[in-house]
């Protein structure tokens, strides 16, 4: 998510957008991988491992998104008055991310 | 993963295979809806909910594999001699789940 | 630590402060419990579900003192030229949290 | 943990309770250093380092714990028939210690 500061922040994370799709498609092709462990009687270690690697990957997502998230939407909110807002969406976030849904 | 008890225990979680391969299909359309959220440039918040429900799914893909790990090869490695390390590698494994990754 | 908003915004998060220090005191209080615990050979479930309770209270005051930052490390920052080193090493720290340690 | 092995293995996880209590002890004075940091309004973030730091000291205890769980309950449950119900307790307590509470 680095790029955001040297490329034109239009609307939202449209600037890393690509970086986003790409890791997605990672997790959706590691998922049918999963499928697939799990449809030849993989051992079951070896699938969980897996799935610790995709909860890992979306992680990186969910940062990317909320560094954005500070970028963009604080940063607008700021402008409009919709800070504390922008703030108590951004925190009840990062707890359901700490919790996990 | 209660079925396994009624269920003819033959290789590894066979017996709810279909269940798991359910919840994964599941995870892997929430995947792609998350990606075109992304494409569609949604509210970050938004997006970030919908990473925590996939965690969430996952986990509960991790807990039906880790219970099986429990009956089945776990018992397996009781009769080979080889419980150590069964145990050894779901504690590992567990390890990882909770540190995701 | 929605106190914050109406009470004077001073050092940091010194508006809180008499909550976080409740929290954690309570904490230190919960440690001391799985120490008895430990002591007289309690149930092992009973001694995790206890541990899972500290986490829980810790990721509550981690949250609060995140909310703190965002109210005044990066608002201090942006006036001072540092929001990206504030948002940097909230990123960070967030990830931190999510991984745990 | 692995001096379980060796140890006689009295009453649950008794052979490993030095452990376990020097461990939970240094969380204890973690918590009361952190305390100490929100008294003196030090930087937030270093707080929260703090913070992730007790977390993986606990998950650590609870890994341990965990093990012994495996080792005595599960197997006494094994014996006397409860089998099932110390797996789905330790399948149950997982689930927390992933979710955190």
């Amino acid at each position: 998510m680095e790029t955001t500061k040297s490329a034109p922040p239009t609307r939202g994370y449209s600037a890393t957008k690509g970086q986003l799709q790409n890791r997605l498609r990672r997790v959706e092709g590691q998922v049918r991988g999963v499928q697939a462990m799990v449809e030849e009687d993989r051992y079951c270690i070896d699938v969980l491992t897996q799935i610790s690697a995709i909860q890992a990957a979306l992680d990186k997502v969910a940062l990317g998104l909320l560094d954005d998230h500070v970028d963009h939407c604080m940063s607008e909110g700021r402008v409009e008055g919709r800070e504390d807002e922008a703030k108590a969406e951004m925190m009840a976030a990062v707890g359901r991310l700490m919790r996990r849904g």
